[in-house]
């Protein structure tokens, strides 16, 4: 059995200052949690990113509007799954709008420190009454624990088919800071800036402009060094608000800092890798590491290079050790590389080396292509720099589900 | 049945100059053809394409460089399938000119004078002996008909289904230039500057820098607006030899030289179709057009952004009418555009407009998308330049041939 998840809720620490609710509103099939609320006591502190799609959706240019206005100041999010308010002109927009002005007159607030996320069926408007009634019960279900956190998980969901979340904690002068994260994604993921929806919640003291510089870094390394299918979707957004309830203030140039980015990186790499393990249809996570580049841009080019390859992703569902087809993939990118400098391995297993294939055990490739986890590592001989890459194989199951989606 | 081919071998026009011919070398597994030379009666003038890749295969190499040495001159084509002799280090440079070598002596040329052509498996050695006795077997069987060049065609294809070829005539004062084109390739295509081996004979005489001019443009409209699965092989190359044969001479700006370029355009257009329908696992051709774009280049990387979009392409296999996903696309390309001036059509049903998405006939859609030909048109309203890119549907069966392609 593939292990997809690699924690239960009960084992996450819950950062303080925040409460979470979630309603079925039949926006998407099934009875299931679609709507969904996460709430903080008071403003937070927030930095946020979002798809570079022209085409991005109504909710995502709200919310930036919105996170611009405030100067990185947010009080509650509102999440719906099932359609994606992409594509969908003005009365897409006035929906949003609705929503929006509905959750901060629930939660005391101004309409400018919400934040709306949709994902789904783009091209769909979104049912206004449901909605409209789907916040209200998302509102009166608000709880800060576990239970509900993992309602408000479950409501974001589309095509995954487990939830996401990941959390870690650390000790300042007897003080305790968590930081708690979950997202969705597992078709049309490749992140520009930011996955399909991701939110991350902590109870750290922090100013909005420090937090935007660390949220940043943390994304490069994280939700943009992910692919599914190479697909950026219109409606990627991404989120870390910030309650200060824990007491500890996190400055610039402390101990805390790196405390809190470690424990920010690791949350968002987590999320990151549980979406790459759940792709659509995926039986591997397969993880690309690029070694000895000139940058950290032109190592993770070449690595996504690799993980967008179809021709890689089938390779390895079949169990094929066809390192050609990475050497093909490596020769793809925009990146000046020479095959005399370069070696392919496979797991620990050297495939070709500074441009000369090798002889190598099937066997033993064949052993490595057996595992759920598939490591391929590229070593370039042209710096220090090294970028790490996760996706999933490409199987039949990807698509049966992207054959018939919509209908 | 899906219509696959156009044409049947006896109806192509056969240029005067040229002879074809080919063996089983077991270079490829079936006793299939995997051996086959073209040869011109004398020395012809020639122009090529080859891949971008960085690892770039030997022969692509050495052709690359021979072509260049002779300012376009070429007497004869060696091709083999089976093995791509890319990733192979010295020992593959070593084969790849041994071959033209011994194809120089059984033509009595000069080696620079030869192209030589690999596809098939990446980083595995030629061999040498069978390569050697299969070059012997194919000059042995050359000749200027039909048959051989069928089996020409046959000994080029790896996982194509069918053998893809096409043809042109047109009369100059009573004298008939015929224009001759076989490519293979389905799969690891989206050609950057020619696709993965095409092989154009003609019997016009005409100057290798005017032809080079002719054909650069042709690729551009023709292989260039292709793409299978967006991976770009490290054998992509393109050559046209033309013989003069017909005593027809190609000057510039003449009749002769529109009437030319038109069916060499011709030839090449039914070829990159042919290859898209024919695609790896498809069952439908599929027509992206982008009309009112500011450039033909931009027009192309939208059109390209959509034709190698996976969910575009599962969405049309499981005849779902999820034109959000084109929309999507669209908004991924590297170009600037603006949603509310854009237009999507699926055949002659309009799905958005201006921004707004339109309620469209469901029942209408899915007899459009039961066709076997596909029509995708973009409007953009940002200039007058348009382009057309083709491209297949991605399957189960894509997913089964390249899970076990090596092994």
């Amino acid at each position: 059995m593939t292990r997809k998840t690699y924690y239960t809720f009960e084992t996450l620490h819950l950062p303080r200052g925040f409460a979470w609710g979630a309603a079925k509103a039949a926006i998407k099939k099934e009875g299931r949690y679609d709507v969904a609320v996460m709430v903080a006591d008071k403003t937070c502190a927030a930095a946020a990113t979002f798809t570079q799609n022209a085409f991005a959706a109504a909710p995502v240019i709200l919310s930036k509007k919105n996170i611009c206005k405030t100067n990185g100041k947010v009080r509650a999010i509102l999440a719906n799954s099932g359609i994606a308010n992409a594509a969908t002109g003005e009365e897409g927009m006035k929906i949003a709008t609705q929503t929006a002005q509905q959750l901060a007159e629930l939660t005391h607030s101004s309409a400018d420190e919400i934040i709306v996320c949709s994902t789904g069926t783009i091209g769909v408007q979104l049912p206004d009454d449901r909605m409209k009634s789907g916040i209200d019960a998302a509102c009166a279900d608000v709880a800060p624990d576990v239970k509900h956190f993992e309602n408000f998980v479950r409501a974001i969901m589309t095509t995954d088919t487990v939830p996401k979340a990941a959390s870690e904690q650390f000790d300042c002068n007897g003080k305790k800071v968590s930081v708690l994260g979950c997202s969705k994604g597992s078709g049309m993921i490749r992140p520009m800036m930011a996955t399909m929806l991701g939110f991350i919640a902590t109870d750290a003291e922090i100013d909005p402009v420090f937090l935007d510089e660390i949220f940043k870094r943390c994304v490069e390394h994280s939700f943009n060094c992910l692919t599914v299918d190479g697909d950026t979707s219109t409606n990627d957004t991404c989120i870390v608000m910030a309650s200060g309830a824990s007491g500890v203030e996190i400055k610039p140039n402390s101990c805390e800092a790196l405390y809190f980015e470690t424990a920010l990186q690791n949350v968002m790499q987590s999320l990151a890798k549980q979406m790459a393990r759940d792709g659509e249809g995926a039986t591997k996570l397969v993880e690309v590491c690029v070694k000895q580049a000139r940058t950290f841009e032109e190592a993770r080019t070449i690595a996504q290079q690799i993980a967008n390859s179809p021709l890689v992703k089938t390779a390895i569902y079949g169990k094929d050790a066809n390192w050609g087809r990475i050497a093909c993939a490596i020769g793809n990118a925009p990146v000046a590389v020479d095959p005399r400098t370069i070696c392919i391995f496979l797991g620990d297993l050297e495939m070709f080396h500074n441009g000369q294939p090798l002889d190598f055990d099937e066997a033993k490739a064949l052993e490595i292509l057996d595992r759920e986890e598939i490591h391929i590592d590229v070593t370039l001989e042209l710096g220090t720099q090294e970028a790490t890459v996760w996706t999933c194989d490409l199987t039949d199951k990807y698509i049966e589900i992207n054959g018939c989606y919509r209908t």
